[in-house]
């Protein structure tokens, strides 16, 4: 170590949630052993760089059920969520670590099916299996931690009042996958693909990092929430014009089944594992970040002085739900 | 990255056992994408050191019950067996990572009592928590993700002909407190301190990296296991004299009971979290060992040319069985 590099602000604010009550009283406990805790990695210097690390965590029956998605695609699924944490710090991966429960009554052939979808998403970042551990347990689940680098992290904390924010991609894929599995259907195929076999932002996150980008999140609680995190911990208020949010086509279909607007159903599904970023004003280089990344960057809102979150459609505010994964 | 340094070997070989079997086979499928796992830790060069990572993961009901040991002894205790692994490879500890599982039914306070040990656990390593992830689940659940920086790291596969192996403190207290456990008593405080309260031999491990260790384990699987896999990763045979294995008084007492010689009933008992180390025969400095690490250096057996593990008890071959978290 030698701490050549400043580590980014102390323990950054959280966006509102029951979830993040937890967390918030979790790193009060902490005190000065959690200095830093609060964004999508953790960081430290360590040479003329920092390494970023997050640990994510996938329980069945919580976060995917058996009867939707194959083992591969558990473990793909799990492996890519943790991922895209590193995306949204602008870090590339170095590997993954994964611990393991499986239930008494599993075959060796179905854990080696969850590792051969840790292991896919892994490669697909151009990373390594670093480590792992292997336990039983009453039901299946997955702890992914995975470790990247970054010579410049891009936090949450870094929006300033004027940038503008963007999104990558098209979101309500996850959600729409979910909403049809909870009707007892089978999702449309994009809808599943999106639920089942998430891609990490990595090189989007990596372009965005080197373009200017002053604050990022990736989209795992659903921009509803997440919008919030990103806000409180850059202490700006935040105004999203929901009217321009990118939505995937079955978003399109599912939302009207279900008869809400598609730009809410998007906006209050989680797991889309796109990227939120706020880039300055002056930031006139979408069309190189498509024509590069290959994904759609979509300007939904703005900064400005203050705090707290707007949210609006057709002009008018709205009150949207956060996704919450616990409970 | 600078890759200024070169990694260790590539994948270690383990010792026997049905865990083990399992992990050969993960290790296979993930085929490059793997390499170098099987050590205590999975290592990265980073500018002129290499970043130590390893995961573990302690299941209610599996490594512990609740009925046995409070929350925050669970906390410590997952969070003590995973920066052992640091301890094992020589490195010093930067910071770990927690990902929890908690039932539906838990509360507030029983998350942060079970914080509260992790973070203690990390602090007294003089490490911070990096980051962290939360779910419901149908039981408790905490892996640990620790790492760790080294610019030397000890393996287990260095050990050669002609090394003498040492072993740290006294073995069989942790399972002097799971027999009595077992058998519906309370255990004696020392052998209840030693499973619930485990210290992870950090300071000792880096003295020994810093004074020639060639391989390093540490007492996970507890010897009879452990050793096999050191023997195994160095391409080395071992022969243990069991009758020099140090053994704490609470393991003298249940052995008693239990009418098993104490060296097996300490070899065959898992979870002490003392080191196994090969040190050059020439090695002379066991004292200076003691004064600065405050506990009890052993030797306990040779390395010699070829393959496998002996246990001598009163000049005996004996046949041990391993600890088997596993089912």
């Amino acid at each position: 170590m030698t701490g050549s590099v400043p580590l980014p602000g102390p323990g950054l604010a959280l966006g509102p949630g029951p979830e993040f009550d937890r967390i918030r009283k979790i790193i009060g406990l902490l005190g000065p052993q959690g200095n830093g805790l609060g964004d999508d990695c953790g960081l430290f210097p360590e040479g003329d760089e920092f390494v970023a690390v997050s640990t994510d965590v996938s329980v069945e029956g919580v976060h995917f059920r058996r009867e939707w998605i194959s083992l591969e695609e558990t473990g793909w699924r799990a492996a890519a969520s943790a991922l895209s944490d590193l995306a949204a710090e602008g870090a590339e991966a170095i590997g993954l670590l994964c611990a393991v429960t499986v239930p008494a009554n599993a075959s060796e052939p179905e854990l080696l099916q969850l590792m051969a979808g840790v292991s896919g998403a892994a490669g697909a970042a151009g990373s390594k299996v670093l480590g792992g551990d292997l336990a039983s347990g009453p039901g299946w689940s997955v702890a992914v931690t995975v470790v990247g680098r970054t010579r410049a992290p891009v936090t949450r904390g870094g929006a300033q009042p004027g940038d503008r924010l963007w999104v990558t991609g098209a979101l309500g894929g996850a959600r729409a996958a979910l909403e049809a599995w909870l009707l007892g259907r089978e999702p449309l195929p994009g809808a599943r693909a999106r639920f089942a076999h998430p891609e990490p932002r990595l090189e989007a996150g990596r372009w965005l990092a080197r373009h200017g980008a002053r604050a990022m999140i990736d989209l795992s609680d659903g921009l509803a929430g997440d919008v919030g995190h990103l806000a409180a911990a850059s202490q700006v208020a935040v105004e999203i014009d929901l009217d321009s949010v990118p939505v995937t086509p079955e978003a399109e279909e599912e939302a009207k089944r279900l008869g809400i607007r598609v730009q809410q159903f998007a906006a209050e599904g989680g797991e889309d594992y796109e990227l939120l970023v706020a880039l300055p004003d002056r930031f006139a280089e979408a069309d190189g970040f498509v024509s590069e990344c290959g994904i759609p960057l979509t300007p939904i809102g703005k900064a400005a002085e203050g705090s707290g979150v707007i949210f609006l459609l057709s002009r008018r505010p709205i009150e949207l739900k956060g996704f919450n994964h616990f409970g």
